[in-house]
């Protein structure tokens, strides 16, 4: 693979705050798949707070496969997420579509995300290849290693390299499955870049009552955080109930995962 | 299916300047890869309008893989595939990846083309709606009918209907050819839209000398037209050579195609 | 790929009575999924005799996903096939999974059937290998074209070239259809081998209303023959009623396909 | 999914000499892809049961993509796997792809291994059912869930329960690694069907580099073993050397697992 930045075995580790990414210590990121309303994003906070999480998360500029699916609630959810974040001290995580919101995003948000359906996006790549803040770039719907190794180059073409690459499954023959989560992804896009690798199992697995094993698995095989989904009332989602966790379930995984 | 616009079984014509989109006779469309030079675009042009030939495509913004590969000559590009078709007298396609340039490509352009990477691309999508320009909306790498569709029904939103669709093959497990050409999806998404599908098998699958007998097939199946990719000297082109048509090629199928 | 007998380019053909398989007429093989009883089986032949058919399908061993579905008539629906070919003078191709019974399947049928799911079985095919009868070997349920080469390497490494390949749909990431059929194997396959490539796309697709476009495009593709399901009565079928053409239907696909 | 023995939820487990399957503690198989000669077979066992291991594999019917490659060392081969058995103590495992060799497999090995070519092969599944030992049931090679589970359930079907599933990874997209191990697999299988599921990472991945994060992962998600390729002299291997551990490298793995 053609590259000039990222390197095979450089081991990449970077500062959010005061957290350590790419560190001894799995990253935890947990909130719901969409912010809601300005109550449900601040209550969600304090709950994940309470119990124990490193990064809040939210999304506000929702890609849906329908147009006439709820599309997120835009800057107004991006104000909603910066408050809970100042309530809670909490950095915050969320997805960034277009070029033209990459400064507010940034402005707001600790971590910019670029989704699954953006990885091919490369004049996207380019333009937060420019920015300061670190990026997420989450595996592509059926990318291979290559293509993601790549994605990732773009991103570090302009000498960034506080990224972090979130593995989220990828398209399988299955059904049964949201996706088919990769975890020897993990080691593998480790050995290929350095980069700090996180694994999102709940768009990879999409069943809920899955997310505590493979929460294990991810961090056996050396995964470097998490990312999950969270709703104080799953059964009322907006956006991907069935998949999050209740708050009781993630503090069993996150009691699990931590001690 | 959630849709508001697009219907099964409405069959959609309409025209770009004299050609029947969706009508009884398949539109050929041929051309490089790439616009590499401006010598290169109109010898290509005139050649194929000697044989015969419905359109003419070349891509000038190009989405690589590698961010080190030839991205295209951008807006240089543009005018040379203008005067191409200005001396030939034959409609352009081209691909447009991002909002900012949609106004000059649809100034230059006769069709919008929206890549395969970029059919996820919902802001993208959306701002292409508005446009009045015909667009070719290409099938996604592993893309699923249902989500070929709604992509489909996020340009056909705002009332939109001169769209195109050009199937170009899915991932598949077998590298022995580039994708894997899925011609059922022909008769699935002209029943699924109204819509007319056009076929694409130089990206479909990769290798030359397979290019006949499919663009037969895809004709069979009932095509409404054929995308193909023919370079004046395809051991030197800049970009995916090893599937490009000679010129003489290109005149074989050509022959066979509409005799 | 390591070959000792089947090269490239040498065009194998051979006659199954008074048919040439592989020669400028393509072979239409018709019959339900399954012989459910001896009337059905003389009553579906008589119908597609009067039509117009090359040769009579019906298969009596039967692999199912569940050990509780049914299996097959067995040696009783070998019977009531083989009197169904002496009523009509049709040949007749049915399946064979076990080595134990090759010698009885050789003796009523025209042709062994070795199918999707034994693809990879190579005892059985080294078994068929040795056996007068021609074969049929359909194309494993993911199978790679060098797989597929190879296991026909496996039927012709005594020295057997009465094989005919039958491209059946690989599996692929959309449940829109049962499988993905791969056109494209066709030319491959017979550049590979020289075998005649037959194309069965009710098992490809498994939507009965597109087995005209496909079986027209599978042709133009230089396809040597279809397989097709039709049953008398599709609603009652024992197994697979959804993909069966029903008479009519047949009869439409057969006169748009010979004239 | 039409089952009638495997239920949700009621875990199985049950005894293979003195090894508890199914129970606390994972158990460990490991040994060559194939048995080669009487001397490489004993070495093995030998190293393999001074670092410490539960049972032995070695192929001596190998199910091969070419005919020309090397088929194993058949009924010679068992007897040296045998020998090694009672010089070391340790209990075998050989795959048996055909009905005719089961009885005497069953005598020599202490489980039956059903590969994943034959995950398909019913009539094979059907006679495994009537045998007393253990069997272990590999996935099929792009075997959905429920297809793994109904085959399981064809072994189930007269009572057998001395069942242990083997994932071993599913065809992806993506040629970096061999398969795409899926982990996710372990908890649902063990969720549908009660039995213990095992993993065989060197065939899931191909690269013995992985084997170690890989295995651990396994471990965390809660397989209740693991099927290891190990070879004294990778290099030489008669098959899939690649993906076999050395001596040295089994050491780090089975210490780094087990404590």
């Amino acid at each position: 693979m053609d590259r000039k930045v990222l390197k095979n075995h450089e081991k990449i580790t970077f500062k959010i705050r005061d957290l350590e990414i790419g560190g001894d210590r799995p990253i935890i990121i947990a909130g719901p798949c969409s912010v809601e309303s300005r109550e449900q994003i601040i209550e969600t906070a304090k709950a994940l707070k309470e119990i124990g999480v490193d990064m809040l998360r939210g999304g506000v500029f929702k890609p849906r496969t329908s147009p006439y699916a709820f599309q997120g609630l835009g800057l107004e959810g991006l104000k909603y997420l910066k408050e809970a974040s100042e309530i809670t001290g909490l950095p915050i995580i969320t997805e960034c579509m277009e070029e033209k919101y990459l400064e507010v995003v940034s402005k707001y948000a600790d971590v910019i995300q670029i989704g699954s359906r953006n990885m091919y996006n490369y004049p996207l790549l380019k333009a937060v290849s420019k920015m300061d803040k670190p990026v997420m770039l989450k595996r592509g719907i059926s990318a291979t290693i290559k293509e993601w190794v790549m994605s990732a180059e773009y991103l570090a073409s302009e000498g960034k390299k506080n990224i972090i690459l979130c593995e989220r499954g990828v398209r399988g023959v299955d059904t049964y499955t949201r996706n088919l989560l990769d975890l020897t992804a993990v080691p593998i896009m480790q050995h290929e870049t350095g980069l700090p690798v996180f694994v999102d199992p709940s768009h990879g697995i999409g069943i809920r009552e899955l997310m505590l094993p493979m929460s294990k698995a991810a961090i056996a095989c050396g995964a470097n955080g998490l990312m999950l989904e969270v709703h104080i009332n799953p059964d009322e989602a907006l956006c991907d109930g069935e998949q999050s966790l209740t708050i009781e379930q993630y503090k069993e995984l996150y009691d699990a995962i931590t001690n």
